[in-house]
């Protein structure tokens, strides 16, 4: 089913103001789910909000944004998001970095004691949109073991950098760190299909292609290997240890509705013109996109994709069409509007 | 066989200088191919010495650096390499962005018209070796197509990211974006094996495991595909693009005695104690190799290894034991040696 995006923006606000959230923040925790769906990355759209509600309500997240800069000069900021709601807290941090940039060049923002903030790419394109480069990172729980481990200790940790291209959509690189998502290995086991090397480890810590050995008790693996490994671990020491926050084994996750989480995000921005004209800036890309897309297409592919583009596309598409919504998500989302008197939403 | 390290520092600055390198640059270059040996990246390391000098005597790398900063402020500098060698534009680069940080707490230095510089790890430990994080990104000569391409239009952009550790050596990644080296597409030839699945594809860009393929008009795969791919573009557009420099099939192959290269950097300092304080730091990445390294193993593991660890462990090894050189690269140095009239190396 669609849900027209106006209905969703209202109902979602709705909901997170009933809970105490300020109308500004419910509307900017809408528009970072609103993006996630409408970009069909449903893993990170309004599935998640029964969730972060429950959390609200049991002060696991504070339902205001506190943010505090425990250090601060013209290029870097520390803040302490006091685990208020990841999405308002990067979206002010960005706002920061970005701040920053267009005033000495460049701008790094870490933020410790922040929580999941959905969709990485979100904070990455508010700085290509003003003809800056983003590079945002997020540690997240851990989930898969070292390389020879047998343990979870290192979070599948998001990396997302856009670049702006001028007149077209922004480049934008939006990546978890693990070789893929744990649903697709449940998509394989339907389906009665191996996995592919390199997905999973069974518990022992052994690689595998059955999916079951990673369903049952295994883990994911990062991507290629050894490499997406190191990334993940670097990527950690840029989020959590770099802020002074919580890292690996500390963070537990998000459906254990007992403890805070304490989610640390890196996030720079660099002003282009301030190394180089932004019109030869935007002739190079231009350039560097026509030698991608012109480039020989292989047997069988008609076009060639860059990073960001089939969700551009899918965006614009929904955008007209409506919100895609799974039904089990929209029947969970009602029966939290029922619980907390706020109106039903309708197809 | 083994090389003395004195031995080979002596003959490599010799060579370099008798195509009229200074003194001081020779020294950088050979320490930053010294480097590569002893840490056993061989690809990068001595092996290289005589197509740097083929191209010095060519004048398609200058013989001596002259740096010129088209764009300076306390935080960011655009510099114009004017075709010098690699390693000591890179050098002098990584200098400026570890200086920068030092007074602003960041800095970052794009670098145009560089040349190959050696392996990336030298130049974002340099920032370390000082409490400092460093993040450097080359570009090279296109190797790989894009994800449904048949042509090459991108490099295995290296990327290193490199985070002091207190006691400990460094904790320092260092990748090409490929998801292997063409050496082990021959060696698997060599030994008649099928190649991994996402090691490369056949000339018509279609995925192949037969090695043959890949070897005969084929291509290289980014690692993980799509997500490789992508780093790999940004990477690009953080190096040639952001500097005003080349990139993508605008790079000739350092093997092309032709054509002069024109290489860029993407180099970037964060000062961690402008953050937070460095015993916080400290004791946090303490904690997180903790966390991994004492991590429950996996059938079949001994010890859980950090990213470079493996390197620098074979850096002290080979440091007592003299560089490890193959007979072909002792062989193809000294007749470059007795063609320039310098004293033969000797084991």
């Amino acid at each position: 089913m669609n849900i027209n995006t106006e209905k969703i923006r209202q109902f979602s606000s709705q909901l997170l103001m009933k809970v105490n959230v300020p109308q500004d923040e419910a509307e900017i925790i809408t528009e970072v789910l609103l993006e996630a769906d409408l970009r069909e990355i449903h893993s990170h759209g309004f599935l998640r909000l029964p969730i972060y509600v429950e959390r609200i309500q049991k002060g696991l997240i504070t339902n205001k944004v506190n943010l505090n800069a425990e250090q601060e000069n013209p290029v870097l900021a520390l803040l302490d998001g006091n685990y208020g709601a990841g999405q308002v807290v990067a979206y002010k941090a960005m706002e920061k970095s970005i701040e920053k940039a267009e005033e000495s060049g460049i701008g790094l923002v870490a933020v410790k004691n922040s929580n999941h903030f959905g969709i990485t790419a979100y904070y990455s394109l508010m700085a290509a949109k003003q003809d800056k480069i983003g590079i945002v990172i997020s540690n997240v729980a851990p989930l898969m073991p070292a390389i020879g481990g047998a343990e979870k200790v290192i979070g599948n940790n998001p990396i997302s950098i856009a670049a702006p291209s001028g007149e077209g959509d922004p480049i934008v690189l939006d990546m978890a760190l693990s070789n893929t998502a744990f649903g697709k290995i449940l998509f394989a086991k339907e389906k009665n299909q191996p996995i592919p090397e390199g997905w999973g480890v069974d518990a022992k810590g052994v690689p595998t292609t059955n999916p079951d050995d990673v369903i049952n008790g295994g883990f994911l693996s990062p991507v290629g290997g050894p490499k997406g490994f190191g990334l993940a671990l670097m990527a950690e020491i840029l989020t959590g240890v770099l802020s002074g926050g919580h890292f690996s084994k500390m963070i537990p996750s998000m459906y254990d509705v007992n403890q805070k989480q304490s989610i640390s995000h890196f996030m720079l921005t660099i002003d282009i013109k301030q190394l180089i004209p932004l019109e030869i800036y935007y002739s190079s890309v231009k350039q560097l996109v026509s030698y991608i897309r012109d480039s020989k297409k292989a047997e069988g592919t008609d076009h060639i994709y860059l990073p960001g583009e089939i969700e551009f596309l899918k965006e614009k598409r929904n955008k007209e069409a409506g919100v895609p919504m799974e039904e089990k998500t929209f029947n969970s989302l009602n029966e939290l509007a029922r619980t907390l008197g706020v109106e039903e939403l309708t197809v």
